[in-house]
């Protein structure tokens, strides 16, 4: 079976990818858009890419290249526990730059603030290349933070262990056969209001579902670079559902009364609930 | 006066500041949490960080850090359009690899997929560094997605402008004075209710925002690590005026009637709206 997954080769995700397909010919794709319309397309049978970091909040380009899809849902997650690392090499002196992946030194600010409140932070492409970087020019004076594998691959020792507690990201699989409810599933909707800047509308929306004692357990709005706004929405459970059928209807018709825009709720998934979030 | 942003120099971040402090004395600093606490501790006059890109969506270290502040307050916001130039070396073969920062080849994947489906994306730690590559390596079959100054003083032809339509980062000023309503301004939240997955909690808070007539311009909820949530809420408004100050406390007793969670609504700032998303 043909996976596509983000790429580059050995990132989080190509290991979550492998853990969840470990029989799977595993095809690494960038970026996003070129994943999920590898799946859409029929090109590949699933796809895997992040949607959701603890700390950096959601991929949005996930969310966006799914809401123009036609074919391509999600069919699942999975939460994998990122642990970064500080690390330096064994003879090193104070520390006065860090380097790291922009989106991990982010990620460890608050370490960073607590233990090295004076150190420069210096972005690079990737975890492994500041790790590289610092036993290729044996610099003394700096550290790294990656996974420990790769500080240790790279000759640097491990200093501190998990700078950035209850860090994890979820990832997604995208497939073209809707699932099934397993009784205990989460549905992602993409809504794009037609009616624009009227207090309440969000607040109406957000009302049906409550009618139907539907738990939101995610809501996220933002610009549609047409003065309007889209609403990316999760919820406690499936589309098969009866509650979740009639709230979705009622949400079309209090938006969209006469059926002009096709594309007013969008579905982008019913899957499983991994409670990814209580893990934590 | 002394301003920090967030660095490196020669960003878009350092641009937009130099814009709206032209006098001022710019410190970059970096991560993200080292500016704000600059500012939180008086340290410098005031900080400029990121808050929001029309692709990338919220800088959620921005807001997960101005929660954690108690000084430091958004005052001031700014957006600047980004526009991503395309370009190659001038005796350019076949395009089969593009290189640039992870997070402007994601803001480019439209167009990627549509003018290059086949070609590799390669992420670099910079956009500037993208072009340095190819000029230096003399790569005739690859191509660097950076803004069109960063190509042309590394020797690179523009072959292609404006790859991403609409984008602009939105900029934000903050300091430790509050501002004064300007009859046209904004207010920025954070909502933390300690009542977790009941359904309707949210469609509660924003019934009240739209029983007092606001507007809500922008809303965002992420896990608090505790199996609660965060939100964040961008309404029309100033804290000064009545109907947003009558919703706060209405809000408030929703949430929390008997006073036992101080950090139930956070405002992080009130501000004169810019209408930045109007102008793209």
């Amino acid at each position: 079976m043909k996976i596509a997954y983000l790429g580059p080769e050995k990132t989080f995700t190509e290991k979550a990818t492998r853990e969840l397909f470990p029989e799977g010919e595993l095809v690494p794709i960038q970026p996003i858009r070129n994943v999920v319309m590898a799946v859409e397309s029929g090109r590949v049978e699933g796809g895997v890419v992040p949607l959701e970091n603890f700390y950096n909040g959601h991929v949005i380009h996930t969310l966006d290249s799914l809401t123009r899809c036609e074919r391509a849902k999600i069919t699942q997650e999975k939460a994998l526990k990122v642990v970064h690392c500080l690390g330096t090499l064994p003879n090193h002196g104070k520390i006065s730059r860090i380097y790291s992946k922009d989106q991990a030194l982010e990620q460890c600010d608050e370490y960073i603030y607590t233990n090295f409140p004076d150190a420069e932070t210096i972005a690079t492409a990737s975890t492994a290349e500041a790790a590289d970087y610092i036993a290729k020019n044996k610099h003394l004076d700096a550290a790294a933070i990656a996974p420990q594998g790769a500080l240790t691959k790279s000759g640097l020792e491990v200093i501190a262990t998990d700078l950035c507690p209850n860090n994890s990201t979820r990832f997604i699989v995208l497939g073209r056969n809707p699932t099934k409810s397993t009784g205990d599933d989460k549905t992602v909707l993409a809504i794009h209001p037609p009616i624009r800047d009227r207090p309440g509308v969000l607040a109406d929306c957000l009302n049906i579902f409550s009618s139907q004692h539907i738990n939101l357990e995610c809501i996220y709005s933002r610009p549609d670079g047409r003065k309007g706004y889209f609403f990316y929405v999760e919820l406690d459970g499936h589309t098969d559902e009866e509650n979740v059928s009639i709230a979705l209807q009622a949400l079309r018709y209090s938006l969209d009364s006469e059926h002009r825009h096709p594309d007013t709720i969008k579905i982008l998934g019913s899957f499983a609930n991994s409670h990814w979030k209580d893990e934590n």
